[in-house]
């Protein structure tokens, strides 16, 4: 059974990429984890933002490990590549568009307006950027490639969640899918 | 001189960009436009948002010149790919990484939990892609290749935005410019 401590975080994340930082408050963190206020502050005495930057990092690292996971021991970077984004608009069809990037709603509302949260975001993106370039390397592309791809890749996918969000159709994520796999082929002479 | 109207809906679409509209208060607003609330509900009945909806229309409709313009009448599809990321990689250097999309950061607030404002966001991304489309198609590429293209290019841009704002830096965007440029060479068979 999970702990108080980890169901306010899950909590936390989930309402952090569904409706952002400032359209989530502690009451609704706190009904939503079943955990009273008081051990709101207790685990975060920092209140929100200390909570918020948890709630980030864990989720940072929970997709870190889905993009890890993804591109390990692929033979066809190409074929992955592809698939890298079809498997992310089956995930906006079957959740009606809520399951989309953890930690972009956020990274947009506090890049100009919480510097700490901003760091956290930032993080996130280069650890994500770092172990795709790594995976991306392993299948023999040069290290300096393998990193613009991989930057390219996740720009790509998180612009993809924005407009896919917003139209409710993954006709863009799977338009952006090919088009990256196309990049991808060109870049490694194929 | 601007109308009462006009700086209370440029105040509100400056505030919507840097700090998202759950973030965004009336009251904020009616410093920022130096408009008393009296008047925020004289021209805004509907209140937050009315107004949100036509600050997102606006905001979206100067970018919308902004594409068109840039992409009329140029020779070399390839080199002014290139520029477009340059030119947002400039803006967010003298800008201190706050202005980028005036749509991205309400878009993604607002796709699951407020679905009036997620459709004119959705309708002012179509407008961009469908604008970008013509032009490109101008220029010699064929429909569907334009609009894939307009579509990638408007993804990886909102992409490079996040990750830009999030690290305080345009490495990203330059690199995100130089391979979308290499993607719409590939693409146009040079």
């Amino acid at each position: 059974m999970k702990g108080t401590k980890e169901r306010i975080i899950e909590a936390t994340a989930g309402l952090l990429m569904r409706q952002g930082l400032a359209g989530t408050g502690l009451k609704q963190i706190s009904s939503q984890s079943g955990a009273a206020l008081g051990s709101l502050y207790h685990f975060f005495p920092g209140g929100k933002d200390d909570l918020a930057a948890d709630a980030l990092r864990v989720a940072g690292r929970s997709y870190l490990h889905l993009i890890d996971d993804y591109f390990t021991g692929r033979t066809d970077l190409v074929e992955a590549t592809e698939g890298f984004f079809e498997g992310a608009a089956a995930v906006l069809e079957a959740t009606d568009y809520a399951d989309a990037c953890p930690i972009a709603t956020v990274a947009l509302e506090v890049a100009s307006t919480n510097d700490m949260l901003r760091q956290v975001t930032a993080d996130v993106f280069a650890e994500w950027i770092d172990v795709g370039a790594q995976r991306f390397a392993e299948m023999g592309v040069s290290p300096d490639v393998a990193r613009e791809l991989v930057t390219v890749t996740i720009a790509a996918l998180e612009g993809g969640f924005l407009l896919c969000r917003a139209a409710k159709s993954t006709d863009a994520m799977r338009v952006i899918g090919r088009n990256m796999a196309a990049l991808v082929a060109h870049r490694l002479g194929r």
